[in-house]
C-alpha cells in the first residue's frame, strides 16, 4: 500500500470540507500517476485510521471521487481507480525537485524570456534614490479620510460597479481645472485618460502609435523604461543629441529629412535623467517639424510641479495649436509612488483609441481612490500639498548642492536643478561607480551605480542622486557615508 | 489695439501667481498667431486697466515674457514681440470650433482608431447585467478600515514607495494558501502575480506568448474581451465547438493534426456566456495534448469561487503536472468589480516575464490596497464574505430559476447553472432581443440585447442574465418589468 499518511495532507482549518480535500488529494496522486488505472483504493475503515479522519468522511471523500469519474466501486471487493480513464502520462513522477518543477512546457519566444526582475530595495536602509518624493510628506491620512468617506456615502452605489475606462469622471474635471490653471493648458474632461502612472500613459500610447519597426527619435541619453517600451512594441529607435538646452532639434530635422520618423518621445520640462530644460526656441522649432512632417509628438512631463524658481515653461502641450502632442503627466510623482495616478491628454480620437485598449489591459482604474483624489483638489489639500513639498524640497535642494559643492569639488561635477528632484552628478573618472556603490551599502546607504542611465550609446560615469525622499539630518548622514565609500 | 479684455483670462483662485498667468496668456497670444512678431504689446498701465489687475503685475509678467525670449524691451517705445521669433505657421486661428480643434495631425494607423467606446451605465436604473456580484454585501468598511489601519501604521514607510511588480509579498502568500486550501493548486508565492483583475492576466499572458499571424483555439463562443485581447496582439482564433460539456477537445485534436496551435483559451469552470462545465474526461485529455502539442493552455478560472453544490472540479492548473497551464483569477469578481485585484500563476520563468511586461506598463499596483486584501484573508474576513454571497446567490439564483421555469416557459430555456452568477438564457425566435431591451428601458429596466455575446459564427437569440447583483424584490419587480417588454 501506498504511504497515504504522508501522501493525504489535511488542513482542518481550511473553509474546503474535509471529504473535499481528501477526493482533491487522491485526484492529485491519479493524475500525477502515483496511482494507476484499476488500482485499489484502501478501505475507508483504514484509510481513516491512517490519517486521523471519520470513517464516514471516507466514505464521502469516495462517492465524491465516484460521481466525478474518477473510481469505481466494485460490490464487495472495495473502489478501484477508474480502469477506463484517458492515458494519462505514466512517466511523471511525483513532485521532488522544485526548481526542475517550475519549468514551462510550452513554446514561447519573447523579449522578456530570460528577464532578471530588477528588485525594489523593501528594506529601512538610509537611500539616495533617483529622484522620488518624500512619501512622509504625503496627506496619506486625508486621501484615507476621504476614500473612506466616499465609500460609506456611496456604499452599494455605482463606485464599486464597473466604472468608464477613461477613469473617475470627477477627477478628469478637477484635472481639467488643474491643468488650465497651473500651465495654460486646454483639455476637455473627455479629453483625459486617468492611468496608473505616468509609466501607463507611455505605454498606451506607445501601443497606439507604433508598428513594427516604425521609428521613435528619442534623446541619447533617456528614460529607460520609455526606451524598452518602444522596444517591446517593436519600433526602432533612432537618438538625437541632447545639450545644455534639451533635444538638439536641428539634428532632428536633419533626420527627418532622410527617414520617417513616427513620434518623437520628449521630456521637455526636465530631460532624463540630465535634467535640462529645452529652449523655448527648440520647443517652437519642433512643434513646427511635426507639423510639416505630421509626427506626434509624446511629452513626458512627470515632473512639472517640480520648479524652485516659479517660471517653468508652459509645456508643448499649451502651445500646440496643431494638435500634435500626446501630453503624459503624473500625481503618482508629486504624492506617492505607489498610488499609481497620472494621466493624459490628447486628440479626442486617441483618448478613446487609448480608453478602449486600456480596457483590454486592465479595465479601469480605482474609482474610489481617483474620486478621493478629486475631492483633494477641490478642497484645497492638493494644493497645500504642493506647496509644502515643494518649499522643503527646494530646501534640500540647496543644502544638498552646498555640500556637493563644499565637500566633492574635485569628485563631482554638476549644475544646480532649476527643478525636479534629483542632481545629474557626473563623477571624476578614477572613481568607480560600482565599488562605490558597494562601499556604501555596506556603510549603510544604498545608492545606484549608474548603470540604469546607460545604453548603446550612452556612457558616461555619472548618475542621478535624489535630494528629495530624505531630510536634512539624513542628507548629511549619506554625505558622510558616501565621502566614506568614494 | 486687441480685445484683451476678453483675451486674457485670470483666475484669482487658482496656485498659480496672476503674473505667471498674463504671462503665460501672451505666450498663447503668440504662439497661435494672434500676437505675430514685432507686435507692440500694451502699455502697462492700459492693460492693468482693461483687465482689472495692479500695474505692478503686469511689468512683472513683462518681464517674465522677455526673460523666457518671448519679447523684448525697447526704451521709450515699449514691449514687443521678439521679431526675430523662429517662424510661427501664420495661418492657425484661435479656437472656434470644438470638435475641429481635437483632431489629430499625426499618422498612426491602428485598430483602435475609430472605437465607440461602450458606455458603462452609471445611473441607479434597475439592472439585470451579465453576471456581476453585488457590491451591496461585500464588507467594503472592514476593508477601508484595513487600508487606512495599514496607511497609519506605516505612514512613511516603505509601502508608499515603489514595491515589486508582482505585487505585495503579504498578499501573494495569502493567495498561496488559499489557493491550496480551496483548489489544490500549489503555487509559490514568488509564482503568483497580483493583478488588476483577471483582464490583465488576459492581457499580460497574451502579450507574452502571441506573435503575428499564430493561432489561439478559443470557443465558438466565447468572452469577447478575450478575443479583443489575442487579435491586439496580432493572433488569429480558430473556434472550437462548446456542447454541454464545454470544448470540443476531440475537435481541437483534429484541429492540431493540421496547424500549430499556440494557446487554448478556456473557461474549463462555467464557460463564458454558456455556463457549461468541462467534463473531466475532457479536462485529462486536453492536458495530455497540450503536452503531446506544447501549447499553452491559458484557464481563465474568475469565477471558481461561485459553486452552489460544494463540489467543483479541480482547476486544470492543479491538476496538470507537466506546467502548460496558465492560471488566472480573480477577486474583483467575488468583491467589487471597481476594486481591480487579481492573480495569475504558472511557471516561474513566465511569471517573471509578466512582472517584467507589468512594469512597462504600470509598474506596479496598489500595494496598501493589496496589503488590505491580505489581511482580510489571514484573518477570516474574506471567508466569511464568501460564505455569506454564497448563500444569498444560491437563494437569488432558485427564486430566479423558479420565476423563469413558471413564468416564461414558453419564451426562455434554459438549464440550472451549478455555478457562477447568472442564467444562460435562450429566448424564442419571435422575441427581437433589441426591441426587447429598448423596452425594457422605457420601463425602467436596463437589460442587454444579446449583442455582447456574438461574433463571427456565434449567433444565437440568448444573452446571460445575472441574478446575484440584485436582491429578492429587485428580482421580481426585474421579471415584472420583463414580462411587460417582451
Amino acid at each position: 500500500m501506498l504511504p497515504y499518511k504522508s501522501l493525504i495532507q489535511i488542513d482542518r482549518n481550511a473553509s474546503v470540507n474535509i471529504y473535499i480535500q481528501v477526493c482533491n488529494n487522491f485526484i492529485s496522486l491519479i493524475t500525477n500517476g502515483t496511482l494507476q488505472p484499476s488500482d485499489i483504493l484502501p478501505s475507508s475503515r483504514i484509510l481513516a485510521e491512517l490519517i486521523g479522519i471519520n470513517r464516514n468522511t471516507v466514505k464521502l471523500a469516495y462517492e465524491e471521487l465516484i460521481s466525478q469519474g474518477w473510481a469505481e466501486s466494485v460490490e464487495r471487493k472495495g473502489v478501484f481507480v477508474l480502469s477506463k480513464l484517458p492515458s494519462i502520462s505514466k512517466v511523471i513522477l511525483p513532485k521532488t525537485n522544485k526548481n526542475n518543477n517550475q519549468k514551462e512546457s510550452f513554446i514561447w519566444t519573447n523579449n522578456f524570456k530570460n528577464v532578471t526582475l530588477t528588485r525594489n530595495l523593501q528594506n529601512s536602509i538610509l537611500t539616495i534614490d533617483d529622484g522620488f518624493p518624500d512619501v512622509r510628506l504625503a496627506p496619506v491620512d486625508q486621501l484615507m479620510r476621504e476614500y473612506r468617506s466616499l465609500s460609506r456615502k456611496f456604499y452599494g452605489k455605482n463606485f464599486l460597479k464597473y466604472g468608464s475606462s477613461k477613469g473617475s469622471e470627477h477627477l478628469r474635471i478637477s484635472l481639467s481645472n488643474y491643468l488650465s490653471n497651473t500651465r495654460g493648458l486646454v483639455a476637455p474632461s473627455e479629453d483625459i485618460l486617468i492611468t496608473k502612472g505616468s509609466q501607463m500613459g507611455i505605454y498606451l500610447t506607445a501601443q497606439l502609435l507604433l508598428n513594427l519597426d516604425d521609428i521613435v527619435a528619442v534623446g541619447t541619453s533617456n528614460y529607460r523604461f520609455a526606451d524598452d517600451t518602444f522596444k517591446h512594441c517593436g519600433a526602432k529607435l533612432v537618438r538625437i543629441p541632447i545639450d545644455e538646452n534639451g533635444m538638439d532639434i536641428d539634428y532632428l530635422e536633419h533626420i527627418l529629412q532622410k527617414q520617417t520618423i513616427k513620434a518623437v518621445y520628449i521630456i521637455p520640462h526636465h530631460h532624463f535623467p540630465t535634467t535640462v530644460t529645452l529652449s523655448m526656441e527648440r520647443r517652437l522649432k519642433l512643434l513646427n517639424l511635426a507639423k510639416e512632417y505630421r509626427f506626434a509628438i509624446i511629452e513626458d512631463d512627470y515632473d512639472f510641479d517640480f520648479h524652485y524658481e516659479n517660471k517653468p515653461y508652459l509645456p508643448l502641450a499649451s502651445i500646440d495649436h496643431n494638435h500634435n502632442v500626446i501630453y503624459i503627466g503624473s500625481i503618482s510623482k508629486t504624492f506617492a509612488p505607489a498610488l499609481r495616478i497620472g494621466f493624459m491628454s490628447g486628440p479626442s480620437a486617441f483618448i478613446n483609441a487609448a480608453a478602449a485598449l486600456r480596457e483590454l489591459i486592465d479595465k479601469q482604474g480605482d474609482t474610489l481612490l481617483e474620486d478621493a483624489f478629486s475631492v483633494m483638489f477641490n478642497n484645497g489639500d492638493m494644493e497645500r500639498h504642493f506647496r509644502k513639498s515643494l518649499k522643503i524640497y527646494k530646501q534640500r535642494r540647496n543644502l544638498f548642492c552646498d555640500i556637493l559643492q563644499s565637500d566633492f569639488k574635485n569628485t563631482i561635477e554638476f549644475t544646480i536643478p532649476e527643478g525636479g528632484l534629483a542632481v545629474w552628478s557626473t563623477f571624476d573618472k578614477k572613481i568607480n561607480l560600482e565599488k562605490m556603490s558597494q562601499n556604501a551599502e555596506k556603510n549603510g546607504l544604498h545608492l545606484g551605480n549608474g548603470k540604469f542611465y546607460k545604453n548603446e550609446v550612452f556612457d558616461t560615469n555619472a548618475m542621478r542622486i535624489g535630494f528629495a525622499s530624505i531630510d536634512e539630518n539624513e542628507i548629511e548622514k549619506a554625505f558622510e557615508i558616501l565621502k566614506k565609500s568614494i
